[in-house]
């Protein structure tokens, strides 16, 4: 397959889509706070979704939406407001976002779908709202997939936003999967799919393909398992994490065979994976990009537990922001993890250098170690030395900025 | 039962123990880094320990004393080098420790226990530790409960000390119990019995009663989970959680009734609950002492995994330190947990202010929850509305000051 990276990619770059982004007016300080994306056709759509209780109303609506199978027609997104812990009074708002947007692009019911970060606990200014809608649906263009990124942001410092172009082997026909998200805090996403079987931060990725719901659903919801799914900055979970894929068909190329399905699900991957890294290196406050790696675990079930502690373990997070290569508290975490292992048979390496060797001290002097946590990324691996079982996950540091940005938010 | 508090009570209160405390030299600021707490008559004892795989050395060693319910004559403790992930020397070491101690007092074998705290990974230096066991032998003093309290500290910044006398029912006779715990970091303990069944900080108890092993054990087991087991600081648990239990009988009083052990229990749970209080008080960086309470769950683990995601959330945890009653936050936490629930029939409230009602803003005005945040203690009240299982914890706020003591520490 040839694949290659479209310069300045959006999610406007495969055919058939337009966007916009707009000041609505929802955030204080003024930035773009809204953004809307249409495809110009029918377009089949998958989702993942946040399994948080309390997932906010523009998640409810979507799974249902998602659920139907039926085709659709776009997204619109505010920040500012997450619309989440808003009761039926929420959830009635969010529906009428849906319909408003119906009516002036003159589409079915239930054609599209919504999104929304920013504050809980806060009922939607709906006057603000229709007025920001209208200015959306006004400065559609086909390149407005850059500014749809910008104002999908909250907390982000920089739009996140990729495009790959490449030939499908059945038909050899170009085709093109674009690819946005945002997310900077309350990043521990843990997105499953509307009927719960398994998916913060919101995410859309567009393609020109035609492909159907089922052939979608999976490879958006294997796409995400390895890159969304895989990244904390917090181990905080929010009420609204969604990813939505969408196949317009306006490439006029299917995917025929199971190779152009490997394709489609290779190059999937690739704009999540990407886009799941860029939530990391942004997240808040972060000075520091880290691969906590776990093998030879029991069970896939025990690394993920064991890589889990490390990613969440505040002691671990603060000792990566000094620099300070405090093996013992990684170990700590592991062992605490839940994990089930022999201490005595544990390895550890930070990038090349043996850390530990037997659950002890491998003799690395500490100032080579530092020199590794100097760098702004590197990787922590932990093999358990009892068995076949392996997970990884991406995650950070946590820094005085951290703390500032989330004791003084208030969008 | 009459119990009252003994001014300046210590360890030391009860009759028959002697303590030290002194300057070994393991830890760099040159402050007390070594105390000993020593029975003038051979004790029985009880322990709870972390449930760390990679449980220190000394744990390792005080489990084994413990499981054998023989009786003891005290406890050594170092700070500055926990003595954790030191694989077999490091087991030798702390053996080495009790071995030197025994044959100094003129004891038997295995009557000390042995207690380190301090940088993990690390070996221990013996020429160090042992200058330093001779001089905490040559210090014991019937009055050096106070100093033994400040010699067991690492980031704390004040020594925790308590003592309530009271009298037995059957008896009448007067009895003692002191108390004594260090921890502000790496503080979530999870402490277990060393046969596993249930519970770092570390925490030692005297008392002058004579009771058997059996109700010494059941007493600080049920103890210890209503407070050391009840706390998190920053939700990372540590290797070397211990809590010791000494009677030695020099009250010349026993525990003869159901009566009389109810009131040692009280007043154990008394001296373990301020103990634990302290901990979280004095928690690194603490700037808000937090009771998190989960009421109505469908049962009692799943309030216990609501209790601990908010206790555990970053996100919560920095709002409060930024005085933001950002009551989103607890709610997504809650939803993430793992509970389950109805989002729309949850409740909340902080102190006695209604914040949510049916899942939505209760309209009590964001500056009253302000007023309650200002408070350097205040209760979090959340109400799943779907079942009789309850919880609750102490925690606290995470501050610039928590991450700048954990991204520079080195003891």
């Amino acid at each position: 397959m040839q694949k290659k990276i479209i310069q300045n990619g959006t999610v406007t770059s495969p055919k058939g889509y337009r966007a916009s982004g707009i000041v609505a007016g929802l955030k204080r300080s003024g930035k773009p706070d809204m953004g809307l994306l249409v495809s110009d056709f029918p377009a089949t759509v998958a989702g993942t979704f946040t399994r948080c209780v309390f997932a906010a109303a523009p998640v409810l609506l979507d799974r249902e939406i998602v659920s139907a199978g039926k085709n659709v027609r776009g997204v619109i997104v505010n920040s500012g407001n997450a619309n989440a812990c808003t009761g039926a009074d929420g959830y009635k708002n969010a529906c009428e976002m849906g319909r408003i947007l119906e009516e002036k692009l003159h589409l079915n019911v239930r054609e599209m779908l919504v999104s929304s970060t920013g504050r809980i606990g806060v009922q939607m200014p709906m006057d603000v709202i229709r007025k920001g809608m209208n200015l959306c649906c006004d400065a559609l263009a086909v390149d407005g997939g850059s500014i749809f990124s910008d104002a999908i942001m909250t907390t982000d410092t920089r739009p996140k936003t990729i495009a790959y172009e490449f030939t499908l082997p059945s038909s050899g026909k170009t085709v093109t999967i674009g690819g946005t998200c945002k997310g900077a805090g309350m990043i521990a996403p843990e997105m499953v799919t509307p009927d719960g079987l398994h998916a913060t931060m919101l995410c859309y990725i567009t393609s020109d393909v035609s492909a159907s719901q089922e052939v979608l659903q999976a490879a958006l919801q294997s796409a995400v398992s390895d890159s969304f799914n895989r990244i904390s900055v917090d181990g905080d979970m929010s009420t609204n994490d969604t990813a939505l894929l969408f196949a317009n068909g306006a490439a006029d190329a299917s995917l025929q065979s199971a190779e152009d399905i490997a394709c489609f699900r290779e190059v999937l991957t690739d704009v999540a994976e990407y886009l799941a890294r860029e939530i990391v290196m942004d997240g808040e406050g972060v000075t520091k990009f880290v691969t906590v790696k776990v093998t030879s675990a029991a069970s896939d079930s025990d690394a993920r537990k064991a890589v889990n502690a490390v990613c969440n373990s505040l002691l671990c997070k603060t000792a990566w922001f000094g620099g300070d290569p405090n093996w013992g508290r990684v170990l700590a975490a592991v062992g605490y993890s839940g994990a089930q292992f022999d201490q005595l048979k544990v390895s550890m390496d930070y990038d090349a250098l043996p850390v530990v060797r037997l659950g002890q001290d491998a003799g690395t002097p500490e100032s080579d170690l530092a020199d590794v946590l100097k760098n702004r990324e590197f990787t922590i691996h932990v093999d358990l030395g009892c068995g076949t079982g392996s997970y990884w996950m991406y995650t950070n540091d946590i820094s005085y900025e951290y703390v500032k940005i989330n004791a003084e938010y208030y969008t």
